[in-house]
């Protein structure tokens, strides 16, 4: 029995927390080990860094510096946490991984695209999921359902229109891995679809 | 009057604290204003990723991790320090600088090569110093005279040996900005030498 990795990716406000919760209980009932997991803050240096990167007191950070933190923070859990699960044949479960790294960066900070590209492939491995969610949802209907806004969030809508066509652009780019749902229907929908492709997942895998 | 960007360079034990504070009095003393500052720590967050980064209890954390931690300090540190003093016209005297990064990490960590130049590059939008002091001294004398020895310094010699010859190297292909001083001759000595370099600095600054 083989690991399963999934990543849930999508904007704010888009229900990710929900349908990973969703999804690790309908792996569990068939009795899988599943680990649920998130980027930034999964390890405890994740933590630390993620206190730091989400804090408003930090808002004056050069953006090529909390760039660097994140990658920092992707290349951690990925090495401590989503390799070592995977290799023990268990389901990961991630809420956010590398594409919301690209999608946030290049998308909504505008770095430069190549640099990113390459430091997201350097930091993880090149080591990508099974399966990619994108919870797609207009940034104003996501910011509206959020709650406590964070430096991220206190973002203008343009920078979060751009985080979503990035989005959009790597789920056009690795069709076979990305699934794509419009975050707008009911929960009991969107897993309804989620469950759908896992059920493949596991003939194959 | 514009600013001058001195770096010093070196391996534990090699002079770098005593030579900076005899050359930002120097300078002082021609009455310019200097700032002296170090990698990594430099900044608030660089305090942060400092304690996180030499902290025994990190020994943990995966050596692509932290190379882009010590990225994310440098460029944070270039960022808003180095450039905002050199545009005001300061001496900037920097114990430590991005070419330590290379050192450690493509020579002791022995990391991509390729990538750690890139990264290094990016993070510090390929700011060089006008004049890179580097103190070399064989690691076995270095490190007998350091005192307590944090997560780099308790290496094996092996690794310091590969960081004092990716310095040698960068010194061999930047002939003009690096001046090579043998730091077992006495501090007297070895400021006298950097003294002479700086005169000239100042005459063509």
């Amino acid at each position: 029995m083989s690991g399963i990795f999934i990543a849930f990716e999508g904007g704010e406000g888009s229900g990710k927390s929900t349908q990973t919760q969703i999804i690790k209980t309908w792996f569990e009932k068939k009795g899988r080990d599943v680990v649920l997991t998130r980027q930034p803050g999964g390890t405890d240096l994740g933590k630390q860094l993620r206190h730091i990167l989400l804090d408003l007191s930090s808002k004056e950070v050069a953006p090529i510096t909390e760039a660097l933190l994140f990658a920092a923070d992707r290349a951690e859990h990925m090495h401590r946490v989503i390799r070592p699960a995977l290799t023990k044949g268990e389901v990961v479960i991630c809420d956010r991984y590398v594409d919301s790294f690209i999608a946030y960066e290049k998308g909504g900070r505008q770095l430069d695209a190549e640099e990113i590209d390459r430091l997201s492939h350097w930091a993880t491995d090149s080591l990508a999921p099974d399966l990619t969610v994108l919870l797609d949802i207009p940034p104003k209907s996501g910011l509206a359902r959020s709650g406590d806004l964070d430096r991220m969030e206190m973002q203008p809508v343009e920078f979060h229109e751009r985080v979503r066509a990035t989005y959009l652009e790597l789920a056009a780019s690795h069709p076979k891995r990305y699934l794509v749902i419009d975050a707008q229907q009911s929960p009991e929908e969107i897993s309804a679809i989620i469950k759908e492709r896992c059920v493949l997942l596991l003939m194959t895998k």
